[in-house]
């Protein structure tokens, strides 16, 4: 799963019949330090996720596997909001040396 | 998901058989201000996409999850068209800033 | 789907024993222009591609939705071959530009 | 796979519901001499891996191919705890001379 | 497929109970003139392939559809050990050019 957070939402109104009803929010990839950056997905939300949110998206066959993403033609979900990140400081420090 | 704009048709008489009658379209990658990128993909059309349109496409196993592209040898599916994206001014003035 | 062209041969005699009888072209990624970029894939061929030829190529498991490559360990497969390809000028001189 | 190191773990409470249980760490990618880049997943822990270990990572379909990630939105998952590489001097010093 | 070489060995011993016997193997990305690129993958092996030799690797869901990788959290295996390329002089010449 990457980090990411949600931005904004995509709105389609002529879509397959199966996605009626789906959320498409822009996530933004973060780095460990939460900083945004330029790359960005289009994902299915399946767990109530808001704009400002940091999340987990799964992407690939995985975003099939939660009750409303399966069988649909969805290839990004967000199946996870994030409450906190556990990392080292000195494992921040070193990505800043570099 | 990533956010694209259709710019052109591949047109191709020998194809495997399971593709006859599909509607392969070029896709340029965009960002979130609708600036087209280099690359692109050749994606199956499934919603009636059509040139200088902006959609969504799926990619991986998930474009064979609509009733045209279901067992068929295609890696990338336009599966929405975009009406409209909402993303706060403030996420687009951080792009420009890096 | 990438488009691409087929540029040589790889020869293998000791592989998966579902490979037997397998053709496996090298393809090289093409720009808008037909010109070829550095990366390339090797691709099973299912439609008869020849040296030289502008193809299609599905890959991950879409790759293996072929009569021939069905329940196969490959990761991409030729599935058409390109006639021609409907870019609008404006479109190839927008890249141009960048 | 990809060779990596666990490097912190990230916290969510508000997720798919086939997710209660899992745990999700933040792992590093490395190069052959254990350097750690800068890009980063989140896998689910198959194995039991700690922080500081060095680890294999699946990623994909082949994520969900453990007991505990069957069936669940998951795209990355840790298999392996690595005991040693080997690789030959040379193979490393002719990396450093690139 | 992507061509490979194979460069060193990953142990073990801690690992998901499928993999017990399998072997992984360090594969560096090669160019079309068998020059080692920088990135690596780790993949079973499942055609007896050796250190230094020359083989074409599958990912993805792909990489189980060998006898040995079949329902296993494996998303890279060796499939196919190379014998030679035929690539056309001008072809390489093409590339060194750029």
């Amino acid at each position: 799963m990457f980090l990411g957070k949600v931005i904004g939402t995509v709105w389609s109104t002529r879509k397959d019949e199966n996605l009626v009803g789906a959320k498409f929010l822009i996530v933004r990839h973060l780095d460990l330090e939460m900083k945004e950056k330029d790359n960005f997905v289009v994902a299915v939300d399946s767990v109530g996720a808001g704009e400002g949110e940091v999340v987990l998206v799964a992407t690939g066959s995985s975003s099939r596997q939660t009750t409303f993403t399966q069988n649909k033609p969805v290839d990004a979900v967000i199946m996870a909001i994030v409450d906190k990140l556990d990392v080292p400081v000195e494992e921040l420090l070193k990505k800043n040396k570099k």
